[in-house]
């Protein structure tokens, strides 16, 4: 089916003169023959090579992404950081400044080092096979580590402490509250490296880590039970990290929620700076209260003829919760699917954070003896996660259910960017075979963790520090946060923009956002390989994505050379003998004639890639790598 | 820097022992010799192997997608369409009703075919290197079509037209109203791929097509002028094909807008069947005027002190016409950056569809002595497109200018799904150089192009068809519209849901959605190659992507066997020396004591590939394409 057009594809200009329609359709789609270019018309639906324009004959490769255009503008960055003087405080942003995840910052104080939380990144879409990145902690290779204070059990907090604890020391002192503390254990447990030193601190209880700093956490609102900001005071002055935080008007019971005059009081005694979440804080307005998510998903509870499907991350433990409340308020009961949803749920019910009534969780099997619409499916998948129970179940592929068709299924979660296409394929497959979907942009059944607008303004407010720094969040993120400031007539040198790495002192008098940097390359996780990916290879990763690979292999045999191609990712040369022969012609052509302008194999092989390429993306368009091995 | 685990990394119970911080790390980083797995403790910011945990060490390849194991589930379908029945006429949706874009319908009768629409879809994410898709025409080989009739000037309305004449013969009589006429016209010359009969129709004015059609082209409001639905008679009775549309409360001056005493009137005299847009139909309320935009962008430009610039689509020509307006109600002149902005303006201008007032429209070395806040810079790029104007602005590539600090950017455009973190990408590479940034999430900057759940109602209460069938958008839109006729009292079985090639067939007296296919597999456009690109190349470059490439080659040389490798896209494999001289060993048992085993070289070939593969996943859990190569 496939053929190969005999003009080269440069030549445009022979093309038009063929607008006459011939009545009768060849009986055969191979062109292969001598026929000239005017010749070569497909039938309709039959595969052809496009002639190039003038204007889509530009090669893509090297490219530059943004980033690096970014970068390469912007200057980048060379590793320094000076001695730390005595008397004066260095906050050191690992990570979390210029991006979401990947959270973890470091005090320093006369000789050790505090660092709050150990968050994971996940993978951006243009890091190729990449599961996530951990903090480049190389600043810490001669320091001491006072100890380490988790905020809340969320991945982007606490995701790396597996990856980073061989670093560090597993003896390493580290603070958690119950939940986190619990989260943590179960993660190093299943990865069969338990922490010696890991333990608890409660709200509002102060705790001396190493000589210079004593921590108070204090209770915020968010989507995990036990999420606390940290009071840090220090031989300077008090500092407030916020940690991942909004304010809740109605909070669920069972729980404490933000303490309003305990946060007045630290402003009152006055506050150095403030360094608060910006995942939100950019957005207008004020996130709605988890207790008004439960009001939708009643209502569409009590519409619904059939079974619900619910689906959110098993770590919002606060929305499983309210999606449990829902359904003992109307009578259904709860299978709580998969492994991740029941163990954080084991948890919370352990703690008293979650109080199902007896009987109310019950298994897949005992489900499938109720009436449908006697029972709710709390499930993960609702980032359309390829192997997520939710997508499985749609796909067919779950052991546990199938969907049926008067399901209904609520996507009780927003979309993190980058998944919308994944969630619409699952949207797609689901409603081919009935069930109706509910999402958060079409009803109230999604609140945001993070502190939107208002909510930010209003802490401010509270805490009126000397200098409030954004923290969390993509950068465009920070400098919406920073507005928040601003409107609040803080001028503009008083809401330093962190980048990751970038120091930023505090003396007993002021501040200094430094020009130095800490290292802060986010290492990859790439298989089992940690910190080893590079740059190029995820270059080559993006042009093998667009563009497959060519090997060339070259041998001797019986005094000639012989020579093969195999593709991955593309139409196999085979299919363009006149493009082979032209590959196979230049290649003897080095090997006998210019032979002698090759230094070494390398060079010799570096040629034949680049010949072959250019051979390509003129026949075809497209510029595979092209790897030559010689023997 | 690079080192091996001593250690399979299947073996993880021996890690746990070195919980002892030692007091000073090591001075080399290297970790290369004899040292027990105990001893393999990186440096924090150090790269190292993580050992799997049973969770993790599962493979992925060979991989079902989603929409794999969902045609696996539903069945795939075979093309079969029977021969059409006298007085019967064939509805076949090439394309547009599993997807947004692709948009091409053919309308069969007794042997003639009317075409409507020939779309391009662009890629969707996990298409990698496919620049687009064009509907597959095999089904009309052999028939005749009576016309081809455009209904506006989008590329998902007219894209595929330079890819599919040739197929169809560059004289097929092809109607369109005049903007979309000039931009086919344009579009055309630009591939020196002139139309012989491209032809203009006028709304409101019936032509004849062919022996059985009567199409008259309405007016509908949409993003661009001269948009059009199409009223369609045959011999059976008349069709309604609405194109794309939205009902607009205040539409823009020079133009007619929809005449709903003619809708009412074709809905008096009885249409069969409606096709319907379901872009936004899923989504509730109704779309905001064009009119409405221009007041927040008046509010914009009043209070920006430098330069405004705009993003949006250059053939959303309507928003462009508005920014142009309020620049004017400003005092603002108005730079249009780059070659699409000025083609699409310079159309509208010679229609009389945007009257600029002489002077407003300045070239940007003008621009550039006039006080900034006089500047309005009028762009592409609002999706974050790597070779838009606006990001070569901001990434300092623009040869036109560059971002200065108090530039106001507005995004005027939703994001199209997918393109999400591109979007916030060049949010933060622009807020990172000062810029103010404001998009359509937090004022009314963009107003839809589509009609959603309200106006969706109004237009079926107006035409009043026996049946109502949702077309253009992906599966779940196409639900969601249905549901449009479900709460106006039509009966599923009047809202037959279309799937591509899906053959739907009407009687005088009836209809049936037949079990019956024509061909409709999109044909993709991936460099110069048209249709040429199977699911198994697609499939490859998902794991090249991911993993790169490893390629082996055995080559004998003086007796002994000589094997290399070459890796792409990931670490070399000489930095797991351990790794290779399995490898090698492998493949020397392989060659000198199993030789007898192998029926030819590609069966050994396969063998190889197999057995290294399995080896780098054991060792460092990557899947990369193993290519092996023997001389």
């Amino acid at each position: 089916m496939y053929h190969e057009s005999k003009q080269s594809p440069r030549q445009t200009s022979g093309r038009s003169g063929n607008s006459h329609r011939s009545n009768a359709p060849s009986a055969s789609s191979h062109r292969g023959g001598g026929r000239s270019a005017k010749d070569v018309r497909p039938n309709p639906g039959e595969s052809y090579v496009f002639p190039f324009t003038d204007k889509r004959n530009k090669k893509m490769f090297p490219y530059l992404t943004p980033r690096q255009a970014l970068r390469r503008k912007l200057g980048v960055t060379e590793y320094r950081a000076g001695a730390l003087k005595k008397g004066t405080l260095r906050v050191i942003p690992f990570g979390g400044v210029e991006q979401v995840g990947l959270n973890c910052m470091g005090l320093e104080y006369e000789g050790e080092v505090l660092i709050i939380d150990m968050g994971i990144q996940f993978a951006d879409q243009d890091q190729h096979g990449i599961h996530g990145s951990i903090p480049d902690l190389s600043y810490l290779r001669h320091k001491k580590i006072a100890g380490i204070a988790i905020t809340h059990g969320h991945i982007d907090h606490i995701g790396a402490i597996p990856y980073i604890m061989p670093q560090l020391g597993r003896d390493t002192l580290m603070y958690a509250t119950p939940m986190a503390y619990e989260l943590i254990k179960m993660r190093q447990a299943d990865l069969n490296a338990p922490l010696s030193r890991l333990t608890q601190y409660e709200r509002g209880k102060p705790v001396q880590i190493g000589k210079h700093f004593i921590v108070t956490p204090f209770v915020v609102d968010h989507s995990i039970p036990d999420s606390v900001g940290l009071s840090i005071e220090t031989p300077i002055g008090r500092f407030i990290h916020t940690g991942d935080w909004k304010f809740d008007k109605k909070p669920l019971p069972y729980r404490p929620s933000t303490d309003y005059d305990l946060l007045k009081t630290y402003g009152d005694r006055g506050v150095r700076a403030l360094f608060s979440d910006s995942t939100n804080a950019h957005l207008i307005g004020s996130s709605i209260s988890e207790s008004e998510v439960i009001n939708s998903i009643e209502e569409i509870m009590r519409a619904a003829q059939g079974r619900i499907i619910t689906a959110t991350f098993s770590s919002i433990i606060d929305r499983v919760m309210i999606i449990i409340a829902a359904a003992e308020k109307l009578g259904r009961k709860v299978v709580l699917l998969g492994r991740g949803m029941n163990n954080y749920m084991d948890i919370a019910i352990k703690l008293g954070y979650a109080r199902p009534k007896e009987g109310t969780i019950i298994t897949m099997q005992e489900a499938d003896k109720l009436p449908k619409e006697k029972v709710v499916i709390c499930c993960t998948g609702a980032q359309g996660e390829r192997f997520a129970a939710l997508t499985r179940i749609a796909t067919g592929e779950s052991q546990d259910t199938a969907l049926l068709p008067d399901d209904t299924v609520v996507f009780s979660s927003s979309v993190i960017p980058g998944n919308e296409r994944s969630v619409q394929n699952l949207f797609d497959i689901i409603s081919a075979q009935g069930p109706r979907i509910f999402q958060y942009k079409e009803s109230e059944i999604h609140a945001g963790g993070h502190a939107r607008r208002d909510d930010t303004l209003k802490m401010i407010s509270l805490i009126r520090p000397e200098v409030y720094v954004p923290i969390y969040g993509y950068p465009h993120m920070l400098y919406g946060n920073a507005r928040n400031a601003y409107e609040l007539w803080y001028s503009e040198d008083r809401v330093p923009i962190l980048r990751n790495g970038r120091i930023l002192e505090f003396s007993a008098e002021g501040f200094e956002l430094m020009d130095q940097y800490a290292p802060h390359r986010a290492m990859t996780i790439d298989g089992s390989l940690v910190g080893m990916t590079r740059e190029n290879h995820m270059h080559d990763r993006y042009q093998l994505q667009l563009n497959g690979v060519v090997v060339v292999s070259i041998g001797k045999r019986k005094g000639d050379y012989l020579i093969r191609t195999e593709c991955r990712g593309m139409v196999a040369l085979e299919q363009f003998p006149k493009l082979l022969s032209k590959i196979e012609e230049m290649i003897r052509n080095a090997l006998q004639k210019d032979s002698e302008k090759f230094a070494d194999v390398e060079q010799f092989k570096k040629f034949v890639a680049k010949k072959t390429g250019d051979a390509i993306f003129t026949a075809i368009g497209k510029e595979p790598i092209v790897v030559v091995t010689v023997h």
